[in-house]
């Protein structure tokens, strides 16, 4: 998507052929940075510290995070140090293994000379992938807003409420949960997005507020406290939301806070949907709930906040009182049942086993084994 | 409650007879300060601006405002003046109303030269009955969580969630939802509190936690999204929060965001009390979806927070970007169907007009009429 005028991905190889461009979106929504990644290291790190977020763009991180480690050794044991270390940076995000499986699978193959040259190349294709992925999302996902719309009779907008940041900042371009509100905004049906703070990280404040404003959507920042209100009062038509994991049977896991929102869209009618990359499906589980492990934050993102003054400054500030101690819970898991429906890239289908087997046929041997 | 050692309730007339003191809210958790009243006007900004919060302070402190009023001037006018501008300061808590009709109801039918006395003395009045119905709450409430721990064989922790400050510093002493937790930790429960960190304003995180700590009673901040994941989790065994108000039929007006953990309560089995004094009630209307009007506050609430550096300087911030807008509604309603009980001064009671009617019979004329 367009920054200031000028196209860009959430990452790309660099110029130089060696080493890999990404925004620093821990400086967003003050500052646009891109920072260049040169080693294994400087890769997990951008992981780990969230520099780069979004399950897609976590594996396509990870993807080139192989590639730096094999610049000086493309041992059998590099390509192991790489997958363990890069394995290790979160635990959650299921397109961080899957990734990283796929990068290990295609190199370890291969003589040690010819793999850092298809270790780009793979890369890339991984890349691509999720963009092509993303732009079919999108276009499902427009059907159903553009049936709210007709719903309507073509009067006054469509609210969409979404909880994090599941645009093109999470993945490599065009998001997952956004993607159907622009290519919906991009084709005249009037949309206002409700966009959750997402505490404690802010990533709805300021990842998806940021975007939507540079892309013209109409936005509006509301607290995670406010969907319910909200709902019971008829200004949510629909909510999305992207994910971090979703189970064979349909439970989905994403940013704490997402399952509240589920609660208060069933209690009020309001069709609740999530947008994956097939990637994000995680055929291996069913309950999610017992499942799916959930990754623990530095308390700190609870207590302390930063932002910038009125003099421009960037600065970190304490909320909390000093003695208190607070827990900082990443991810919930969302049960299957308050899912209206999965918009994947292949279409729309019910949260459910036989809903993705619909969509996904060939995975029916693997669920089963 | 103990701040320092040293004795305080929220509010108190000052040793020169004449002014009122007050715990600036807005200063804490990082600086206990008091500040002293002089004013109608004064009385009226320290609601607006939230010096004081917290339904039956916010009465306590028009109750003081009119006497403050009068002290030049003892004229019907003036007393008209004083509780229209006094009403003004906040929409939606019904102790407002109250303790000004009271205040008035008193005052007019006297000469002038004696409202000054009287209105010093009624205003005392109402606080003393404040901390009296406020530590009966606690009482009946303590008896809740009591037998939690009984059904837990006496092993482990009680677990709490509240939302928002509902702890003596919402009241002029020992709190609504936190009066039974001080209770029960003094009797010798071993409780344990998450307090919801309450966006955007965090009365939770710098209030509740504040007052909790100051007391010694274990606790830990969340997050507002993160109560349905411990839900889910059994890792909380009761909610309790308090309410600005209460409708005839049980529906639950309280800080943005209550509604949110109630149904989350409901889906998983968890009891959701609301502590209630029952001037908090309002028995004119049943319905609060539809006749509880929800005040909307500054926008700036949301894109800016306060908070001190490693340095020590108090510090604002915005999180947001500046071209995205924000809104900022302060409250919910929680449908009578989801709480599992009220707490009120004169024992615990069904959410409903028939469990309200069984504790306030004399009510009942009064709600048919």
């Amino acid at each position: 998507m367009n920054v200031d005028g000028k196209a860009y991905r959430t990452i790309w190889r660099a110029a130089d052929g060696q080493s890999v461009g990404i925004i620093d979106q821990t400086r967003l929504p003050h500052d646009f940075v891109t920072v260049q990644l040169t080693s294994l290291e400087d890769a997990a790190r951008a992981i780990s510290d969230m520099l780069v977020r979004g399950a897609p763009l976590i594996g396509a991180t990870a993807a080139y995070g192989v590639c730096l480690a094999l610049r000086s050794d493309r041992s059998d044991a590099r390509l192991t140090q790489a997958y363990e270390t890069l394995l290790a940076t979160r635990p959650t995000a299921v397109n961080l293994r899957w990734a990283l499986d796929d990068m290990r699978a295609q190199l370890l193959p291969l003589p040690p000379e010819e793999r850092a040259a298809a270790a780009w190349r793979r890369a890339a294709e991984i890349c691509d992938e999720d963009v092509g992925i993303c732009s079919a999302i999108g276009d499902h996902g427009k059907d159903l807003i553009a049936a709210l719309w007709d719903a309507k009779d073509r009067q006054g907008t469509v609210n969409v409420l979404t909880h994090c940041n599941a645009g093109w900042l999470a993945t490599v371009d065009w998001g997952t949960a956004i993607a159907p509100i622009y290519k919906a905004h991009d084709a005249g049906i009037p949309v206002h997005v409700w966009v959750d703070e997402t505490r404690p990280r802010n990533q709805g404040s300021s990842l998806t507020a940021w975007e939507l404003g540079r892309h013209g959507v109409p936005h509006t920042i509301i607290v995670d406290n406010v969907g319910g209100h909200l709902m019971q009062h008829g200004k949510v038509d629909i909510c999305i939301v992207g994910t971090d994991r979703t189970t064979a049977a349909g439970d989905v896991c994403n940013k704490i806070g997402t399952y509240l929102k589920a609660l208060a869209a069933e209690a009020n009618g309001v069709p609740f949907y999530v947008a994956l990359p097939s990637p994000t499906i995680d055929w291996t589980i069913e309950d999610g709930l017992r499942d799916i492990p959930i990754e623990q934050r530095d308390a700190r993102e609870v207590s302390h906040m930063t932002g910038r003054t009125a003099q421009g400054d960037l600065v970190t500030i304490r909320l909390t009182p000093g003695s208190s101690p607070a827990a900082n819970y990443a991810f919930d898991v969302t049960p299957a049942r308050y899912v209206t429906g999965l918009i994947t890239e292949r279409g729309v289908c019910a949260a459910s086993r036989e809903g993705l087997q619909s969509l996904f046929p060939q995975r029916r041997a693997v669920a089963a084994s």
